[in-house]
């Protein structure tokens, strides 16, 4: 029933006969794999045996994800609780990426992120900080731990501001809330400066993905809910992107003024019987 | 001594022959009149002297500040104790100006404001809130408190910011505090929404002051120590405006690529020996 939903959707959309060049598929976890929630949320339906599916099939799988309050090693012990097969050296985050980058480039952060992905910096010097980092700190964004931050880099001589992600908000059972990027911006007015967003829709990040799997943009597909980020930044970097009717997933996607993505299909089920009935 | 400096810096800057035209003077208050800090703060020598002077010279005078973490009342309050001869009737601040604008526009607000400003809203209705209002909160702007402000604007139709100032930061004797402007380009960005600011470098509010004064802009001269809200904001609506080298004044503003005040001076003694001896 599910396949001939996405056959009819593939029909009365755009053809994707491109999908036999693609060697690879990267997908965003929250909103395609699982919906977060109470307890740490739940599987979306179809997806676990999906990606068992992409796994057995001979294609490169990699995650992507902008998740930033809980380490790597923890995120992923949560989804395999959930049935999902994956290891973490697949999964891609900003924090991990982010702590290279400071390495490479010799900087100690002031740090405004979660409890909870603390540990992503233990080996990381945070002494006479000369750059800030915020990622997705929740009710630590406080107006005092937001002003520290602001103090640092207002005071450095020229401030160096990295974001985990640049997300508007996202759902949470009671509701909306906050996410970074909010609080990007707001250190950008009052720095005038740019941050440097780490994690999707960074080129940077998606390249990392690609080196990993060896395989060139065009080779490789994206599959998210986010259409922007997910989708408008994985074909930013030359590959196609498709978007997945679930997690944040909108009607008015499908209109967006300046992202199409190169399929749309119901879930992440549905995206596979696409990819392995054109491989 | 301070008016043979003021006559120099006039002579090595430009002229200011059009204060000849000038019949109303704005002042803005801190930074010029006085410098805020522990208890209040304290007068700026000669600026007593200076305000009394202005008044005793038949020129019509007002001020007009973007304090809204005290009610105008008790702020005038302030000032008198100072030394400063100021009545109520003559100070425009923000909240006052907004309070116009929801009572004619029938708008309920949540109000996300100092707690010292509430008694500015004590009769504004504000139950199922239409719009959503933010003041320099200080410790208020919580993350929940933001979340708060968030959900109540992103579930309105239309969502209406209104941000009473859009500065970046402040100085207090413990060092610099962010202001109000940074959670309004937290909240637009949220929301995808462009605020509306009450206060300076508003054209209505400027015109409020001119309205009161029953001049036209080219008969006022704004005096400030913020390039930007008030020097800028005054030439916008025609108005001239000079700058004092007091408050938040840095030398590089006297070398701004788009805003040029029409004269720079020492201080607010400075500004009237200049407005005084061309009058």
């Amino acid at each position: 029933m599910r396949m001939r939903t996405c056959v009819s959707s593939m029909a009365a959309g755009s053809s994707m006969e491109w999908l036999k060049s693609v060697k690879g598929v990267i997908l965003d976890m929250c909103g395609v794999l699982y919906d977060s929630g109470e307890g740490g949320g739940q599987a979306i339906h179809g997806s676990i045996e999906a990606v068992k599916r992409l796994m057995d099939s001979g294609l490169i799988v990699r995650f992507c994800t902008n998740e930033t309050q809980n380490t790597r090693e923890k995120f992923v012990q949560k989804l395999r609780a959930m049935g999902f097969d994956i290891s973490v050296s697949h999964v891609f985050s900003p924090a991990p990426a982010l702590v290279r980058i400071l390495r490479e480039r010799r900087l100690r952060p002031h740090l405004l992120v979660h409890d909870d992905l603390m540990p992503e910096f233990d080996d990381v010097d945070t002494s006479s900080p000369n750059c800030v980092v915020i990622g997705d700190a929740a009710d630590k964004f406080s107006y005092q731990n937001l002003n520290e931050a602001f103090r640092v880099l207002i005071g450095l001589e020229k401030p160096l501001l990295f974001s985990l992600g640049q997300g508007r908000y996202y759902k949470e059972t009671d509701g909306l809330k906050l996410d970074v990027g909010v609080f990007m911006k707001a250190l950008e007015y009052a720095c005038d400066v740019q941050a440097e967003v780490v994690g999707k829709p960074s080129a940077d990040f998606f390249q990392t993905v690609l080196n990993d799997m060896s395989l060139q943009p065009h080779e490789a597909v994206m599959i998210g809910d986010d259409l922007l980020n997910d989708v408008g930044g994985a074909q930013r970097c030359g590959m196609k992107g498709i978007q997945v009717r679930t997690g944040k997933y909108r009607p008015s996607d499908e209109k967006h003024p300046s992202v199409r993505a190169d399929g749309y299909v119901d879930d992440l089920a549905a995206a596979t019987d696409a990819i392995l009935t054109n491989h």
